[in-house]
This record gives structure tokens, sequence and C-alpha cells, in this order.
């Protein structure tokens, strides 16, 4: 086992990691930006690495920065977290070029799920069922037609150029596409000087469902299960839940299949997400796939017992897994509470938190890195929390949910608090009617 | 179900049902005396009344006043937590001569278990082993080695008087009684001007460990399996965990078993826990019934996935349980944060708390009713806190423990976190091997 381990981030899941080495019995170096000085990670890790200036690109992306600290500090693994360098190649290869541990996938890894097209080849290649549609631009109306009708309707027209939904159109039936068609590529041209098209199936009502797994390094690989992340703001995640309220026991098990074959057929190593679309018809489409933990990992942690970054650790060092799937036996919701204003176009809300009341008590947890007094810096993500609550059923992790967002302050600066205490009172939230279009409806309004 | 309780307590216990309540839709009414007028179970309540002045005589024990409340806010029920009027017999007819549920057993249920004889006669009825002895005072040697050799060795001479341990000899084998009988009566006369004696086994290695019940209004009950809580000081608990590290499959079966039996004799509703001494040969005896719900109930609802208090409330509403028992799944250690000086004879330490920092993450659940500024009042019970760990090895349970004392800050006033922090590392703590004799030679050096 590693006896020092490097956290390249920062926030919470810097935290989230330290806490982890901790029970381990494994030392911890916490690097930080001198805008973090006063954040807990550096105050809870047993070292602490100032690597430089505030911006990004000068500290928590500073490759020679952060090897250095690893060597002065004799890490012999570091643990990237999410976001910054931990989809960076370069970066896990310079690691394992100074004989430092990179807890995450391998750099061939990263390259091969890291860019879009590799990474939707390679999964078609593993039998894992990926968005139909043509293969590159359509020359023609007619094999338009073509590929529409293998496909099936609807069809989503894309300008190869697009952006903003123009040069795009949705068609659902064959005498409709021609008219399509022309108006799409005119309205491309005319946008984007380029009236280049391509098809893609058209995804009814779609959920983004992502499967959890773990791979080892001799190739064994297990999923544990779901997270419904639909809810979603400008495809940033704004809570999630597992289960999914869309998932059924033969859903579970056809995903959960294709995400391990995935799995095996790159021999992944270590913890990964892969994210599909699903369509109102519970078919399901590979949408990509993340090499790294994510923000909404402790979900799968509550409902399977299980912790996450310990088998990322456990991975690295070179333990198997027993390959065994995991289903929840819970359910479990997570709401990132964020330094933004919802009723502001969910501005961000930098500024020193004067007040910090955490909810406890059965089934609530809560993951984060700041406390009363702290002043949020304005250059980092505007996530300052994550609340979970676990319950038998999601009926009663709404009603701790709920309960949990009435109990929990935070003054000095806006948050997104009230935004999840709405949505907790929305029917269709409650009844686990949403898509990812979701938020293009529901409206939050200031109390 | 109840649409509005009223809770008869304070502190961490009242916010504990408070919380429930909520999440299951009841309003609630807090009741506080004077001195708690900022505490959080008042500030979270619907509605709050003033009982009285600081005194608990005058406040939490003063039934007229909490009835009082009860009506003119029209509360249906009562949850009366533990402590003060829980084991109250008298609280509970008036309770139910007002027309008001009052969470928890009847009248003559509490009076039955309350009276220890009657509960020990009661007990041995059901078949549930109690401790074997002398039917009250011994009239001569003869009789005490008559019954010795019944029981069987080794056994106590206790004075009927005693305390202090005087008058009290443990008594190996036959040929040292007659010696011991003599001195100890001569002991128990020269210190109480009482030198009756009488005779119980002597539990060897004895440890403390309840099964937690919760049975409904039809006499169906069922068990959630076993605390151990041997770690008292001056038979006061301060840490608890299940499993016990002492418990056996057998073992468990044994005295779920005999607890579900004594449940179901005397048809007891609501959640209860029975006590009993295990000694070290796993010979259990019967010591008292609690019937109430516990400080260390947590540990029972993080290993189980179960929420008592909400337990407690349908029950209470005449919902019937399944009958079904309950093993642990996980492991969880709780560890009591009093306002108390354990460098200094864990005299107590009130005062304003001036910073407060909850530890938090992956497996922890932090129970607690203070926060930064709050002044805990001198009139009442020393706890502040009650931190919960929960993994899936007792091993992790007691590494995430150890991380969770390192985190929490509190400033302003002495705590217990250094003591439970020497305890995760004391040998014996760790190899589960202690008695509640444990405190006795455990010493806590301030660091």
């Amino acid at each position: 086992m590693f006896k020092k381990v490097l956290i390249a981030n920062r926030g919470e899941i810097a935290l989230r990691v330290l806490r982890t080495c901790r029970e381990m019995g494994i030392s911890t170096v916490a690097v930080y930006s001198k805008a973090d000085k006063d954040s807990l990670h550096v105050r809870f890790a047993d070292e602490a690495v100032c690597i430089g200036p505030a911006a990004s690109s000068e500290s928590y992306l500073n490759i020679p920065n952060i090897i250095a600290a690893a060597e002065i500090t004799n890490a012999d693994a570091i643990h990237p977290g999410y976001g910054f360098l931990s989809e960076n190649a370069r970066f896990s290869r310079i690691c394992s070029e100074n004989g430092i541990k990179f807890i995450g996938p391998s750099p061939e890894m990263i390259e091969r799920m890291g860019d879009k097209a590799t990474a939707k080849e390679t999964m078609k290649a593993a039998g894992v069922p990926t968005i139909p549609g043509s293969e590159g631009l359509l020359d023609s109306y007619e094999e338009a037609l073509k590929i529409a009708k293998e496909i099936g309707f609807p069809v989503m027209l894309k300008a190869t150029a697009g952006g903003g939904g123009k040069g795009m159109r949705a068609v659902w039936k064959a005498e409709d596409l021609l008219k399509a068609w022309e108006s799409a590529r005119q309205e491309a041209g005319a946008a984007f000087g380029n009236d280049g098209m391509y098809m893609e199936k058209l995804i009814e009502e779609p959920r983004h469902i992502e499967i959890q797994v773990v791979g080892d390094q001799t190739g064994k690989a297990c999923h544990l299960s779901e997270r419904d992340c639909s809810i979603q703001r400008r495809h940033q995640k704004l809570t999630e839940e597992t289960p999914s309220p869309f998932m059924t026991a033969k859903l579970r098990k056809s995903m959960g299949e294709a995400a391990v074959k995935a799995c095996e057929y790159i021999k992944y190593e270590g913890a990964g997400t892969i994210e599909f679309l699903v369509d109102k018809h519970r078919n399901f489409y590979f949408m990509e796939m993340n090499t790294r933990i994510q923000v909404e990992h402790p979900i799968t942690e509550q409902v399977i017992d299980y912790d996450l970054i310990r088998e990322q650790i456990k991975v690295a060092a070179g333990i198997t897994i027993s390959g065994k799937n995991y289903e929840p036996k819970l359910h479990s919701i997570e709401c990132r509470i964020n330094a933004e204003d919802p009723a502001n176009d969910f501005r961000p809300s930098p500024g020193t938190i004067t007040t910090f009341h955490a909810p406890g008590g059965h089934g609530v947890r809560l993951d984060t890195h700041v406390y009363a007094g702290y002043s949020i810096p304005p250059y980092y993500d505007s996530m300052i929390a994550k609340l979970i609550t676990t319950a038998q059923t999601r009926e009663e992790a709404i009603d701790k949910m709920r309960r949990a967002l009435d109990e929990f302050v935070i003054e000095g600066i806006k948050t997104t608090i009230p935004f999840h205490r709405a949505l907790m009172d929305d029917p269709d939230y409650i009844a686990g009617n949403y898509t990812t279009k979701f938020m293009e409806t529901f409206k939050y309004k200031d109390a």
C-alpha cells in the first residue's frame, strides 16, 4: 500500500480523498494555490505545499509544480480528484515517468476515452450501443433518407458547425425530411457559412443515466449500478439520485452488463463512469466515459456501503476486486450546493461565509470544505457542499432532503439551497417524471 | 397518523425526534426552559412553548405545564425522548387521561419494568435468564453455603445496606465462604449498622450488552440485535458499538430470542431495550429494561438502515410491525461528546462554544443541538453531541472515528473528544477486549 499520497486538487474532493487516506493510515500531501491557503484540505493534510498563484493554469494545472511537490515530499502516489488534471493523459504519463503512481487509468486509456470519436468507436467494437447515425457528413438528401430509414424515425439533422440549436431539425417521419433538410442547410449556411449536415437518431425524452464501474489491474471489472443525473442546467448536473426512478431490474441488468463488458474490453483500471442516454422506450446509448471519480459518487457509496475512494486507492496499489456487481439497497439523493444565486440566473456569488450551520442526524451526509469565516475564492468552481440524504425509499430520501435543506444555514453569500428546496416540492420531480429537458421548463422563484 | 407531536425534552434528542417528525410531515411543538431559549430544537420546531425556569423540576419535569402546552397547541401526541419524564408512569397516565397519545408504553408497563424486583420476577416468569442468587436476605452461613452450591461458585456476598464496595465479597470456592461471610457481615455492621447479607452469582468479566426491541399494539415484537455498552464510567456509558466484538451468531440468536420472548410475554408496545450482563462464558443475565429510546440508538439505525424514532411513532399510531428480526450488516460506533474535562476527572465544563466545526463525509453521522455561539447551560446533562461512524468492518469504523475526532473542532469549552481519541488508540479497545471494568484501569492523560 502507498505510504504517502499527494492530492492534486482542492475543495471538497481534496478533503474527501484526504479523509479516506487518513482512515487507511496513508499520509497526505495537500497542494494549494495562494487563494486556497485557508482551505480545510490544507489544514487537515499531514503536509501542504503551495504550488502557485490563484489562477488554475499556474497552480492546479501546473504539472511541473505538482510533480516537484510530490518529489520534495516523497509522495508515492497522486490522486487527481475530478476536473483539473484528472483526465489529463500527459499528467498521468509524467507521473508514471517520475515513478509516482497516478491513481487512475493509464495515459493510453485516458486518451482513448477522452477523444469522443475514438471512445464511440471503441464502445461500438465492445458491443455497447451507441447513438446510430451517419458516419460523418451526409452527401445528399437521398443519403439522409436512406440512413433515416435504416436507423428509424425520429431522427435529428445537425449542422456540423452548429451550436445553440441553429441548423438543427427533429424529423419524425419520412415525408417531412426533405423540407427539414433544405431549411436546416439553409439556416446553417447562413449562420455558420457551412451547410454540412450529419444525422443522429433522435433520443426521445432523454435521461442521463450513468453506470459506476471499477476495474482492477488484471482486467476484471464490476459495476455498482446507476446514477440518474438528468436534472441539469446547461450540461451542469444539479442533483443526482440512485436508483434512477426510471430504472427497471431488466434495464439495470442490460446497462450494467454493457458497462462491465466495455471495461473488460478496454481492460479499464480504476473507478470510472459510463454515461448513457436512455430514451423513453428504455433504449440506452453510450455518451461518454469519465475516467475518474465523479462529483456524484457519494450516492453510490451510500446505497451499497462502499467507499469508492478507498477502492480507487486499493486498485491503484494492485489489489484485485472480486468482480461482484452491486445493487442499490437504499435510495440516495445528492444536492450540489453552489455559491450561486438561483433567483438571478444562477449567477456566481463568491464572498465570505458569515454563518455556517450544517444539517445532521439520521441519513444525512455532508461533504464540504467550507466553514464559518471561509472566503470563497472567485477563481474556481462554485460548488461549496454536497448534501446527501439516504433512506429506505425514494419518498423518504426526498423527505429527508427537505428537512436537511431547511436546517442548512449559510449566510453571507447566496446559495442554491432554496433552489433545491423548491425542486423537492415539484410534482414532476416527486413523481420521478423528469428528463434532461427538465430545467428548460422548471421555474424557480425566490420565496 | 398524528398531526402534531409535542416533544417533551431538550438537547440532541429533542432535535432527533423533531427531524423525524418533520420528515414524516408531522408538525412539531418544542417545549423549553428559559435556559434553553436559544436551543436548536426551539428554532427548528413549528411551535415552541416556554414551560418554566431553568430547573428541570420546574420545566422539563413539570407535568402540568407540559400538558398545558400540548393542550394550547392541540398536539395529539407527546414524545418524551429519554430521561426526564420518559419512564414516568404517572406522566404516561396523565397524557392518556387527557386524550394525548404518549409515544411509549402504557403506565402499567412502565411501572412493571421500572421496579427492579418486579421486572426481575416478570423476566423470570417469561423464561429470560436472571442473575441467580438468594431470594432476599440470608439467614445463616449454612443457607449461604447451600445457595452458593446451588448457583455455583464464584458468588458475590453483598450487604443489603451496602454501597461503595463495603460489605461485599467475591468468593471463588466453598472453603473460602465462611471467612468471607464473617468478615463481610462485620464490615457491613460497622459501616451501615446493618449486617443483613444476600448472595448473587458473580458475573465474571461482565459485559453490558443490550438488545434493542420493538413491539406493536398487537403484542408482536422483534429485535434489532445488540449494542455493546461496556465502556462506562460510574455507570455512565461513554461509547457504544454494534455488533459487540464479543458477540457470536449463537449468542445473538439466544439473546435476541430471549428479548423477543420477554416483549411478547408482557405485550410490550414501543421501542425498548433489554440490558443484559454477559459473563466470560457467554452466559447472559437480565439486568433491566429501558422502556424508552436510548441515547445510543443511532448505532443500531446505522447498521440496519432503520429509523427507530419513525418506528416508535408508527407503532404509537397503531401501525403493526412485520415481526422480522434484524441483523447488523455493518459496524457502527458512537462516541458521546460531553462538555467535560477528561484530564480533570471528567469535571463538567459548561460555557460558550466559540468555534464549532463538525466532521463530515463518508460514514460519519453527527447528532447535536449545539453550534458556534451556543452557551451550554449548567443545569442539564453535559452531552453536547453524538458522533457516530459506520463502516463495513470494526477496524474501518475505528479508523473513521479517529479521523472524525481529529476533524472535530469545539473551542471555548473542554470536551471528551481527546478522551475518545485516546481510547481509539488503546490496544485493548482495538482488540475488542473490554468489560465493564475497563475504565477502572484505562488511564487518559492530556496530550
